[in-house]
């Protein structure tokens, strides 16, 4: 598809759009084109709204009251919200520190609930946060680090395996694994599962419940819009929280904190996952982020973000290719996220122009151009501008 | 001392007081007195305008920018700005996560560092999570748990110690524990220490250079009026840095966090101490909060602070203690942190009372108020004011 073509097209589609009105939600600088959002989602007005809240009325003026009056619920309530967007009960799933830390609790409650067992696999393309934390729970319980290619998983996987973990979809080229396989292959040798939502939670469906995982983490800052380094979130698999324990159980983990007890008494729900005290302005945040789900299904969502990938990569694989990019990310959308990552021998330098001129995208070495698309503000249009504005510049250099 | 003559005394006091101008820097409500800085510091305009630029600017505006153009140096820029309120050089303390989660660092470098010992030895009147995560170390990496009074713990200490926590200043009774006793009784025996102040940080000096502690661990949202939930900091001595590692370790934890390479690669500083993503929002408002230490020296705060605990003792001893009250707070400022607990039947009821009035105190089981007093905004004519209302309140009941 042409650039005449494509701006066609993106008309058209724009017009027929039943998700257009959500773009309004945002607070995007005039003349800024942000294809990041899968590393930092762009400010809400309900973010704003809320931050003014809690700085003016819950800090300022409610002051330590306001831990009874909101905040102590806070976590939980936000947890709730998530569950929709990943298939997720009500009550299994916590917003609480970071992704790192989360997965560290999920792996080492896994361990301890298949104890004897020696290896830990690990796809050997995740985010390498995910890779340290594995091996750091490898080294602790003296279990082996098993990393291979997601693919090879389900042969990797026998009755020496603890827990596998792996993310949803691949942070470089936005590839979406078989979480169904996966985790199947896994539960048939009696092992426990770990999925990194970080680049799937508010762009591409996960249906928890349905695969019976048993463990989630993921990330409030992408796709949830939560602002910078804002909390993450973690679920638990109703059949097993009862008997999931991790070993960072502060106060908050606790099953009445302001008793002050001595000995350790685990929450009874999610609420175990918990550790201290909860970063209240960061989740106030996350927490009316979310917001902008409000009368949205994770499922009309994936559908118009299938569309911008689509018309991305129709129109860059005629416009784009011939000067010198590569598509590194699937052509086929079933196995797709919402990001398209381009290879191209001067990316670095490409993004940093582009972001001078207002349009921003990020860069993963060695030579990956990454463009997010959220079904939520960008448009089709956004598309066909980008690709014309990414020609323009790579025919100049 | 009676309230008339307390009054005289205050006037005199706050007129002669060289810190009364840092008051301005918060923005506390009027008509509230607020004596709970020890469980959350009140809004400072700093704060407020810091939290502000973040989300218009550094956000909303730069957005995915501002982590190569601020937000990546900011952890250790805070630590930076809280060292000198503990005795540490700068590059040793670095602002992440929560308490509880520090703690669990620390302790698990802590036990690395000392393998062959099996046991832990903690305060057993610390604040409960510090025992929860102590225990839960204790049980990952089979150690025993040996929880102690702090006064013997230099008698509790031999070979088999592998680490000491405990909390320089004690939640309930703001009694300050002797930390060069208990820091050389167990580097007598070898063993490492790991101070908690969460209650000393901002209020009572502590010298961990001169006390050639270990680690420490505290609180951003107390006396260093961080906001709901700031995040915490941790400390590691730079002859010890080099050899500690922590299982957290996530990517901001490496020496190269951009690079992306699979395996894990400490960094050279206190930087190996990060986890995963900083929460920003939360962290901006601390490090805006920590200016108001500006120009003000943590022994000055601290001569302040004697001065209002006294004088509230000295009051309450006349006024209050004839009602009903029990003084439970060490009566020797040298032993006193910065704030006051009194014991009271009926404590919990009048805090709420009290707080309709504006009158902001806490409670801790079974029956103790706690009234927090800090040098940047107390007033000596504020604890005058909480003694006439607590005698007018306690004598109605």
């Amino acid at each position: 598809m042409n650039l005449e073509e494509a701006e066609v097209s993106a008309a058209a589609l724009d017009a027929a759009d039943e998700l257009a009105h959500v773009r309004e939600r945002f607070d995007i600088p005039d003349g800024v084109l942000y294809f990041d959002g899968n590393s930092l989602g762009p400010l809400t007005h309900a973010s704003r709204a809320a931050i003014a809240r809690t700085v003016e009325f819950e800090w300022r003026e409610r002051l330590i009251r306001s831990w009874n009056e909101d905040w102590l619920d806070m976590p939980l309530r936000i947890g709730n919200a998530i569950a929709p967007l990943i298939g997720a009960a009500p009550g299994t799933v916590i917003c609480a520190d970071n992704t790192s830390i989360n997965l560290h609790k999920a792996l080492m409650s896994a361990v301890a609930m298949r104890p004897g067992r020696t290896e830990i696999v690990v796809d050997i393309n995740n985010f390498p946060t995910d890779i340290y934390i594995a091996q750091s729970v490898a080294d602790q319980c003296g279990l082996t680090l098993v990393a291979v290619k997601a693919s090879q998983i389900p042969d990797a996987v026998n009755e020496k395996t603890a827990v596998v973990t792996a993310t949803h979809v691949d942070y470089r080229s936005a590839h979406i694994l078989h979480a169904d396989e996966i985790t199947g292959a896994a539960h048939a040798v009696g092992a426990l599962v770990v999925w990194d939502l970080a680049h799937s939670a508010g762009a591409v469906p996960v249906d928890l419940g349905g695969l019976d995982a048993d463990f989630a983490v993921g990330c409030g800052y992408k796709y949830l819009n939560g602002g910078p380094g804002a909390p993450a979130f973690i679920y638990a698999a109703p059949r097993i929280l009862a008997d999931s324990t991790q070993p960072l159980h502060g106060w908050w983990a606790h099953a009445e904190p302001f008793a002050f007890e001595t000995g350790f008494r685990p929450a009874a729900g999610i609420k175990r996952f918990l550790t201290g005290t909860a970063t209240v302005l960061s989740m106030k945040s996350l927490e009316a982020a979310l917001t902008a789900f409000d009368g949205v299904t994770i499922d009309r969502v994936r559908t118009k973000s299938v569309s911008l990938t689509s018309l991305f990569i129709e129109v860059a694989r005629e416009v784009l290719v011939p000067l010198g990019f590569s598509i590194e990310s699937p052509e086929d959308p079933d196995h797709r996220g919402s990001h398209v990552a381009l290879g191209f021998g001067e990316g670095q330098g490409l993004v940093d122009a582009l972001a001078e001129k207002g349009v921003i995208a990020d860069f993963r070495p060695p030579n990956l151009m990454r463009f997010g698309f959220s079904a939520l503000y960008n448009t089709h249009s956004d598309v066909v501008k980008l690709t014309t504005i990414l020609a323009k510049h790579a025919s100049r250099r």
